[in-house]
């Protein structure tokens, strides 16, 4: 490849469990263009996801006007672990990928440079760069959706671990013995503290009716099932005692969980993002005033501030693009 | 001051809760004299303190036939908070300091170059340098003593946090409202998994009385408060079941915590110091068990090894020295 200008744009992929969202991203994190296709489900052959993929970079280029050679590269953020590498998806928890091959396999269809990152490490790289972290030099990143998805940025560099596998802050352990996780644990945090624990929590209020539970029950035709997480928050934020109780709930457990992050790491900065951020203060009042109240050696030093994100759904095609961007060599 | 030879020593001073060592240490990390004192205790004046560490220092100059100039520096490892900027101890919940110029008043009473680091961190740097991780790009030390002290080594740097505070993984909680901690949370993790819960089990378990204690009694002549670790651990290696299932409930507590640490951090290769990791396989093998037991993506990733620290209580010193020795410029 030639060195690519300076202003020249990259593609982000972002690979979650619901959605594939593509985009084209300028050297601000702009997105030019953007398009969002439906995640295969998990049986579907990876040679399938694939042309997920591939179809929407090819639509995202066509829809920002631009030919393959007028984009650096294709960065890709992956909801699952990624190798050491940065080649391979070892895991994917809601796809089919066991160890695939994901940057070769892309490279050889786009033509282009493929970089692959896991999500979250993605968004946490978009809010320090252009985000809700910016300048700061440690950001703790956790999005709050089915699971609890984790990024660390220390000294300007994405920190994935020694095997690729850093961050994964959903799954340790806060009650021994506890929830059931997918992951086989018992008593991971993702079970106390996620966008799943917000509905399943509204759900089981409506199921047991009562008054309680009227304004929830009405916002969803007395369906549980059909109550949705952007309901939860609408109720909370119109006042409803029991929606506000739910995200107070999870907020406080998302503090616990902050204060080890800080106890182990002592960030500059806690980013929280995801589906239910959206909440806002509801969520993230409880959880700041939790992390103070758990907090080892609170009093005796600073604690880093508890922001939302800022770049929402968009984080992690904005950092996947940029990361590709800096492996192509242009400067962050 | 001028420049060091490369193979000037330095000093190193680790002040932990009961003793202060000083000891001379050259540039591969041997000791080549060293001295003890008793820490003061809680309640000395920070002046006192100072006295002691100068005192140490020189005499450890003395029988090491050395003169000032003849070392690059004067490295402190200690048990407590130590500011961004390592100029201070922010807190120290074993000594009266709170946030005290330890390097200034240090480094105007010696006559030298002066850096301080928190006394795990120093352990954590030793065991990279020159002791059970040598190599690894990624070291994570945890050590058991009267709780839980914990340094991080990412890419040959100790990862301080932003406020110089990261690592305390002792106060991770884990278990909610559990076991009151000194620190004034509930369920920190060297509640459940440090040299003082070995004793206080051991003794609780002597106090109860009847057969299964008979072997820990003997070994204390009956009186619980005189039982010690070295005690239990050798009634351990003896064979003794009580012994043996109190380090290795210990062992499992310290495996489901690493599990969270490695979920978060996907270290290299996981240390464990302090005065328990002398029972080596009595602690550690249920350690790794429940390490590999707890572990999020197991059977999709590697694994950290768990091994006991090589440099045992002198890895404090040693690190704090060759820290030292960097401040001023030599090469690690």
């Amino acid at each position: 490849m030639s060195s690519p200008g300076p202003g020249l744009p990259a593609i982000g992929v972002d690979i979650g469990g619901t959605k594939v969202w593509a985009g084209v991203v300028d050297e601000v994190g702009e997105v030019l263009a953007e398009v969002h296709r439906d995640t295969p489900e998990r049986s579907t052959r990876p040679a399938v996801v694939e042309d997920v993929i591939v179809s929407a970079v090819h639509q995202v280029l066509l829809d920002a006007r631009l030919t393959a050679s007028e984009v650096v590269g294709v960065g890709v953020g992956a909801a699952g672990f990624v190798s050491a590498d940065r080649g391979s998806v070892v895991f994917a928890p809601h796809l089919s990928w066991r160890d695939e091959p994901l940057r070769d396999r892309l490279s050889g269809r786009l033509g282009l440079p493929v970089t692959v990152d896991n999500d979250a490490n993605a968004a946490a790289w978009a809010e320090y760069r252009f985000g809700a972290g910016q300048g700061e030099s440690r950001l703790l990143l956790v999005t709050l959706g089915t699971g609890i998805g984790g990024g660390l940025v220390i000294d300007g560099r994405v920190e994935r671990g020694r095997y690729g596998m850093a961050g994964e802050f959903g799954h340790m352990i806060v009650v021994p013995d506890g929830r059931r996780c997918e992951c086989g644990n018992r008593g991971c945090w993702e079970q106390y503290a996620s966008g799943s624990v917000v509905l399943r929590e509204a759900r089981e209020l409506v199921r047991a009716g009562g008054p309680y539970a009227e304004e929830l029950s009405r916002r969803c035709a007395g369906v549980p099932q059909t109550l949705d997480g952007p309901a939860v928050t609408a109720a909370g934020h119109a006042g409803d005692a029991a929606a506000r109780e739910i995200l107070a709930e999870v907020g406080r457990w998302l503090g616990l969980g902050l204060a080890n992050l800080v106890a182990a790491l002592d960030p500059g900065i806690i980013v929280v993002g995801g589906g239910v951020s959206m909440a806002d203060d509801l969520l993230l009042d409880p959880a700041r005033e939790a992390l103070r109240r758990h907090l080892t050696g609170r009093g005796h030093r600073p604690v880093a501030p508890v922001r939302a994100a800022y770049l929402g759904a968009r984080a992690g095609l904005i950092g996947a693009a940029d990361l590709a961007r800096i492996e192509a060599g242009c400067t962050p």
